[in-house]
Order: C-alpha cells, then structure tokens, then sequence
C-alpha cells in the first residue's frame, strides 16, 4: 500500500495567543512556555468539519499525479469534532466529489484517528474491496471550545487534510506504508475522564491534562519503538517523525526518549495549535515535498480515551 | 468469517405513542399507520451511548459459549448519537473489559454502521491482525431526539447490541459470513439535507423524510438483490430478512419488491422505535436462537447521509 499524496487546508482567521491574554489574562509566553503554541487557525462562520475536510479533498484531487476522482473506491473520514454525525464528515466528501456506490464512513478515536483510518484502508485493500481510498482528517475544534477555559481553551485550532492511499505504486515519489499499528490504551490511567468531548456539553475538556501529557508521552515512544523494532530500524534510518501535534512539550520529549535530534522533528503546533487529528496529517503534507529516495518517517499518534499507534512510511531508494 | 453470538441492552423505561398524543396531539393510531411504531425504550437518567454499550458487552460475552473477554483483539463502536467523541463507545468498552493494547475505534455511517463495522472487522481479519472482534452498536437517540417536533420526534428509541465474530469456527451455532457490501449513496437525492443530526444544534431533524423513505426502500431492495445474485441465491434461499428498523412500511416496500413473504420479515420497530444502527442487530440477537442448521439470513440497512449495506449469513447445513 502506497501514499500517493497529501494536502492541507487551514481556515484563514489566525488567533493569536494575546487573544487570550485579552479574554483570560494568560500571557503568550506562558502558553509558549507550556505548550509551544504561538498561534492558530479558526474556521470562518459557515465553515465546519464537512467544508473544510471537502476543500482538503479538492486539494489533493487537484494536485495528486496519479489519480483520477472518478477512481475513488473508499472514503474513510475521521474527526471528533463533527459537524453532523449523520450526514458524516466522509458522506459529504461523497457528495461533493460526486463517486457513487463506493464505501464511505467516518470514525473517532480522538487526535489518533489518523491511523485507524489508514488501517482501516490497509483492510479494505486486503479484501481486494479497494484499491485507491481518500483518508480525509479534519477537526473544527472552535466550534466546541470553550475560549473561557483557563486550563485547555486555548490549546485548540482547526484543519483538515486529505490523503491519497493506492494499492500499488503510481509514482516514483509515493511512499511505501511499510507498516500501521493502532491500539487502545483505555485500560489506564485517567483514560476514560482526562479528556472528554460530549457534544450535549459542547465543549472539549481536560480535566487532568498532566496524565494525558505522561501517557502521550510513554505511548508514542513505546509504539515508535515498536514499529522500528518490528522492521530492524533505529532511529538512524527515520529522516522524520510527525508526533501527535498536541504540545511541543510532549514532541521534545518523545524526541528524547527515542534518541531523535530535534531537526528530525516535524512541528506544526507553534503556528496552528492542536488540530486533533488532521494534526499529523497536516506535518505529513509539509513533509511530502521535503522527502529524498530512501528516506523514512514515523508518524506517531496518540489520542484521549486513550489511544496510540504509529505508521513507518519509506520513499523507494 | 463467522458470527459467534449477539446480545441486546435495552434501557427499561417504554415509551407509549400515548405519550406523544399527550405532548403534541399525535395519535397512537396515526403513528402506528405511518411507521408502525407503538412504543419505544428511553435510557434512563445517566445512561447513555457508552453505558448501554458496556451492558450489552457484558452480555454477549457472559453468553457466549466460546470466546473469553481477555482473546478479543479489536473493538469497533458505531454510534450516531456519541456520549463522547473522544471517549469513544469502543474506547469505553474496552475500559469496562481491562484488554490493553487492541485496536479500538468507533464509526458512524448514521444507521448503516453496523454492516461498515462489520466490513473493518473483516479487513483486521483479513490482514492477520485480529481473530476475535467485539461489534457493538449502540444509539441514544432520546439524548438528541426534540419530543416536540410533530415531524419525527416520536420515531426515536434507545437501545444496543453487541457482536462477537471470530476469524475461524468455534461452535456448531456461528454463523458464516458469507459477504458483506457497504457503500455510501450521499450522490443521489436529497442525501445531504434529508436526515441530520448536529450535535451543535442538539437534535435529529428529518426535513425530507420522504426522501429518506424512497431511497430507503429502493437501496435496501437493490442490495438485498446484489448479494443474492452475487452467490446465486433467490428470495427462496433466505430464512429471515433484517432490514433497518426505521419504519415498519419501509420493511413491507423491501419485502414486497423483493418477493419475500410477510412472515420471512424480522421486525422490532414496533416496540423499539427507529434505534439506528442498533436496531438490525438488535433484531439479529432476537433472530439467532431461532435459525435451524442450513438457514440463511439477509441484513439490509440504509442511513441517513445516505449508505446503504447488505450481509449475507448461513448457518452450516
């Protein structure tokens, strides 16, 4: 299975952090103390989940080498921040590319959707049911944040990307996916209470930010390890690894748990805070164009619930 | 691929069509003439989508002769109406059953999910990364449903099931899956603006019910065919047809179009209501003790946004 390509979409409007110096009297060096995050993105009113994960499929249809719209056999969307869970996220890329009769669902397991949707892709070609999938990632995180929390409202921003997956190699450029792991970790710590979003509250808490920030931190070395590991790689052989886009904090110390030098880091957080789970997906389009022959990168993901997983991409040598 | 058990929860307030008539002058007999539906079940105060979800695990699993809690590998949720969008009904199933570090995601194709659910299970089984999943479909429509609304708010009930497949055959009693399709329809008619539910707006609205209707009828009838066909069945070949559990008169069109007799028909929306994706399976639980050595079923579904699915299952001769 290869990944043929990758685009983004960013809304526009760019929040500041003196935003919220002015609503909440938190300084912007504190949040970039804490977080790294300097800045982020907000969906314009009348933009939501299904509009920008449809203008991050018009990109990469426009601008993918191989493939044709009307080739689409699967669509997999993934959010937890939906604008409709009926007329889905992935529904509506339906309904705007215009393919008829092809599988399309969405689904959440947090900031770690990302690869369960790939994985999920990985199944449908393996049944031979699929042989080129849209994996379309976007978070309208505004739309349930709550400005007023002092504790998580300002870590949020909204995005989207879509990726192109083939069954065979279309391009010399595409990437092998040597490999996907995804698991749940709802078995510890506060996984069931430390972040939560339910839509009748309307809004994305954190409760107990410092276990998700340990936990992020423990899964997404262990399963960057693992990945590596299972292919008799270290972290020599991986040019890039794009974490979960939570927190440069966590991202550094992944970086140093795993031995990775800080320029082998894909960081978008600075500019576009935690965009859940088109997070990655967006590091991704950012780091397409920058690849050469043989090189590798990790994506590594980890979500609230919890969840974690990682993905081994290569460039043919 | 074969089904090993299914179990329902349902919550244990009901719900008569008195209860509308009271509410908003609606009929019992006006009601049970359109849709069939005489009652519903509501989920009690601090149930919800997660809840109902983690009762009905415990049953399948209590239940079933040949798998234990700790060999389930991979859990697929599928809800429309989330309690959490982050903490997931997968992530909370696996929280309530203690197995770490299995796949776990949750899925919405609105009330199709059930067969989307079931084709990913197929693919984790087909890449070799899982042999014992967990299904489970849960909906809280009343969380999200507005009583007053003449139009649909007496359509909705509350209800789960969960599933338990296995890769390879453990008791005389599971059924083969003999095929599944799924595939979205949100390119025809009214499938974006039809059926909606925006957790923003906190409820279910059906503007276009008629066009629910026709492509309800015209999807689950065209599928139920293809799968068929694609084995070299007829109508004669079916034991028992579990169409969506939407509305007892779009039942009757499917079983009319496709020749199958009143009384091959499973049927639970006249004491359910519409349960969404939960209510073919639910009606798969009921369905299973019944089902003698050589009998074959048919799931048909359709959802809002629109998808569509068929399944196709025999019990060895």
């Amino acid at each position: 299975m290869f990944l043929h390509h990758v685009a983004a979409y960013l809304p526009h409007t760019v929040v500041a952090n003196d935003h919220f110096t002015r609503r909440n009297g938190l300084s912007s060096d504190w949040i970039i103390e804490r977080t790294g995050i300097r800045e982020r993105r907000r969906a314009a009113p009348g933009e939501n989940t299904n509009t920008m994960a449809i203008e991050a499929t018009k990109r990469v249809l426009r601008e993918a080498p191989g493939i044709d719209m009307a080739e689409i056999d699967l669509i997999v969307g993934a959010t937890y921040t939906p604008h409709d869970t009926i007329v889905t996220l992935a529904h509506a890329v339906q309904h705007a590319i215009g393919v008829a009769d092809i599988p399309v669902v969405s689904i959440s397991s947090a900031c770690s959707s990302l690869l369960n949707a790939v994985e999920i892709v990985q199944g449908y070609f393996a049944l031979g049911k699929a042989r080129r999938a849209l994996v379309v990632t976007s978070e309208h995180n505004t739309a349930y944040n709550n400005e007023d929390d002092t504790v998580a409202g300002h870590l949020w921003g909204d995005g989207a990307a879509a990726l192109l997956f083939s069954a065979e190699r279309l391009s010399p450029t595409d990437l092998l996916v040597r490999d996907v792991i995804t698991a749940g970790a709802a078995t510890v710590g506060k996984a069931t209470t430390a972040v939560v979003l339910q839509p009748l509250d309307r809004s994305i808490i954190m409760p107990h930010g410092r276990d998700v920030f340990q936990y992020a931190c423990q899964y997404m070395t262990r399963v960057t390890e693992q990945i590596l590991d299972r292919h008799r790689l270290t972290v020599e052989d991986v040019t890039w690894l794009i974490p979960h886009q939570a927190n440069r904090r966590i991202s550094d110390v992944v970086l140093r748990n795993t031995g990775l030098p800080p320029e082998r880091l894909v960081s978008n957080v600075e500019t576009l805070g935690n965009t859940g789970c088109a997070g990655a997906a967006i590091g991704l389009a950012d780091t397409l164009p920058l690849l050469k022959a043989g090189e590798r990168v990790v994506v590594t993901v980890f979500g609230g619930g919890y969840s974690y997983g990682a993905m081994l991409l290569e460039r043919e040598a």
